[in-house]
């Protein structure tokens, strides 16, 4: 947890409702850090249907391993969270602080082990001490509250400098749903499943298959669609648990996720996570500019997308924008080297609403003071017209800065 | 051009021996620099043999396309190569900017424009005005010697802190030969075909098909193995001339790369093309540490490789070894990132001599004491053991530090 806050942060928190069916608290375990919490409990005290998407790491923590095996069964009564140890790369021990973890927080909630969740998240490598975890599950069940959204965020912060929120409402056949979410960063982030830790809630009535479905669709344009340091975690967890307490209110059930009544739901839950995945890169390392990066023209979407990543992993263009230099041959670069088909001859490129290249060469008309002003500014819009196709992919990054580099320097030690 | 040049720089630079068959000069064209050259003439003045690599950049400089163009044809007998600016994504006005230059160029040195070779480094995107090097290359003709190897390697520099040179000896059946060559970097260094600039010149004499056949085969494990940054130039060239003057002192001319004649030559230039990638990985922008990467154990050399460079290009890689953090969480991480077949429970990591994770976790005699000192190091050997199969691959990378980002975050202004 930094001692100053990012520029980019958002300049108010939402007010978060209470979302019924759920119930939270958090406790300092004393896993890492001092003064501070580092656990998040989430009780749901009747059985919530749930969908999950985990990193494509082929090295995942131990705590992904043990959420997928447990997301067939599709029912969770208990999430478990904890910052400052990631459990990954723990081999056996790794696996026996979650088998252990799931039975404390079974034991304090009253629910099987497979309606447990966890996610860790940390340095990596070092053996995590589930023991620490036994002592304060229980009580922490006994005073989870539903009103705990900003203090279960802050729960599960590393290196972030503010807590990640969001809510939305929408209606589901005339009834009103609303979906709560928080979400971690800072670093490590690469768009490649999730790409962090993050926990959506809502009270609507909806099956897990079709829940995941919708967060499986959700992801790409969101949590993948975010990149700070191209470094994919170990660790990234996204989950969506549905309480069904909207059913109280007349609700019918959803079962599939082809069910016309989910519009409203889907378009709420797209655009909750699209907001934390934005919180995420505005608090990315050390960053000073945000950057959307969007790219039309390509061959395909999938194309235009790899060509966006490509530009927005790039050193040499985050360093660029972190020096507020117009710099659009970097740009050039980066779709040259990004191996989808592109034609240097009909590539056009603006920062902001200024074209500074076009047919391959530099705009006739360019003007280095009218590119330097969108590079003043905080938030800057990069896009790149290939002149091939219609693909299309928006990407969103961070500059890359000397902070970057000296909370990445040190931040094991 | 830096001021204080880069720790890492060899402690010595070796005497080049003249080589027969080439003359070289440099001058100051005042294209961007001043008080310094920034172009260099090479002469051939008998036909010399060529042969090319160059950049995968779907946007390849214009040089870089007209020496595409000419390599066909088989002949040099110039090269103008100038810094300061890459004539890169400069549309029609790059492509008559090196038809210029190789027409001034082809009436200096009094040959064909086709056998004229041309490549340009520096900043992207600015038109390049060719008719500075009408002015000059006569001259330069005029008074190009042989003995000139450091002041070549100087003219091509841009924030480059030390020329880079090299040289060898070998034997084709009994007649010595002797390789020169000379490399710049420093940074949009990343390995997709040579990388940087680089010239290489023999006077043995090999036809042009056995040095393109040599030269391919030597770029894979030598320039082809190193990143600074994951970023591929527009403008990567590395070039093979051969002078033939061997000829006179009774080398029989090789005409295919399979005759066995060439065992003694290919290992001298391989070892050459190791030696000027690993300078250029030693001057990467704000390098304060060298990294060799070595994967053993992958399913294929392919992916050993693949595996090697996402742990090379890693931010939290290469910042953790900028602190000298032994965070060998992050080799993990970039391990399961990189896409190709791991098994975390059989992977193995050491720095240096030092095992510090081993069956998936940290190893049970792992000392923070040890670690530290290999990374307190600064030449720092990063070994993964996959346990899967034979495949092996070697990469070289520096770390990342806030000079890099202050380097690139004002560079082209």
């Amino acid at each position: 947890m930094s001692a100053s806050v990012s520029p980019l942060a958002p300049k108010s928190y939402p007010d978060m409702p209470p979302l019924r069916g759920v119930r939270m608290a958090t406790a300092a375990a004393g896993i890492k850090y001092k003064n501070r919490t580092d656990v998040l409990l989430m009780v749901f005290d009747r059985p919530a249907a749930v969908a999950g998407v985990f990193t494509r790491s082929k090295c995942p923590s131990a705590p992904v391993d043990f959420c997928r095996a447990n997301l067939p069964h599709g029912i969770a009564r208990a999430v478990v969270v904890n910052s400052g140890n990631a459990n990954a790369f723990t081999g056996i021990k790794g696996k026996a602080a979650t088998a252990l973890t799931a039975k404390s927080a079974s034991q304090a909630v009253g629910c099987g082990e497979n309606e447990v969740y966890l996610a860790s998240t940390g340095v990596i490598g070092e053996p995590l001490d589930a023991t620490k975890f036994a002592g304060v599950l229980g009580d922490m069940n006994r005073t989870a509250a539903g009103d705990f959204w900003q203090e279960a965020a802050k729960a599960i912060m590393t290196t972030d400098t503010y807590p990640k929120v969001a809510t939305r409402t929408a209606e589901i056949g005339g009834v009103k749903v609303t979906i709560n979410g928080i979400a971690k960063g800072a670093g490590m982030i690469a768009p490649d499943m999730a790409t962090m830790l993050s926990f959506v809630v809502t009270d609507a009535d909806i099956a897990s298959p079709a829940l995941q479905t919708l967060l499986a669709a959700g992801v790409g344009p969101s949590f993948n669609s975010v990149t700070v340091d191209s470094d994919t975690s170990t660790s990234d967890t996204l989950m969506l648990f549905a309480t069904g307490a909207a059913a109280d209110d007349g609700q019918v059930r959803v079962e599939s996720a082809d069910d016309p009544r989910l519009q409203s739901f889907r378009a709420a839950l797209d655009d909750l996570l699209k907001d934390l995945a934005l919180q995420v890169v505005r608090d990315g390392e050390g960053a000073r500019k945000m950057v959307e990066i969007t790219v039309t023209g390509a061959e395909s979407d999938a194309a235009a997308k790899v060509i966006a990543l490509s530009i927005a992993n790039s050193p040499l263009v985050k360093t660029a924008i972190a020096g507020e230099d117009a710099n659009w041959g970097r740009v050039v670069m980066a779709v040259g080297k990004s191996g989808e088909m592109a034609d240097r001859d009909r590539l056009a490129i603006w920062f902001g609403d200024v074209r500074v290249a076009v047919e391959g060469e530099r705009d006739p008309s360019y003007s280095e003071a009218a590119a330097t002003a969108v590079m003043r500014q905080q938030d800057i819009p990069v896009k790149v017209d290939l002149g091939l196709g219609n693909g299309t992919a928006t990407v969103w990054t961070c500059d890359l800065t000397k902070e970057y580099v000296a909370i990445n320097g040190d931040y094991r030690s």
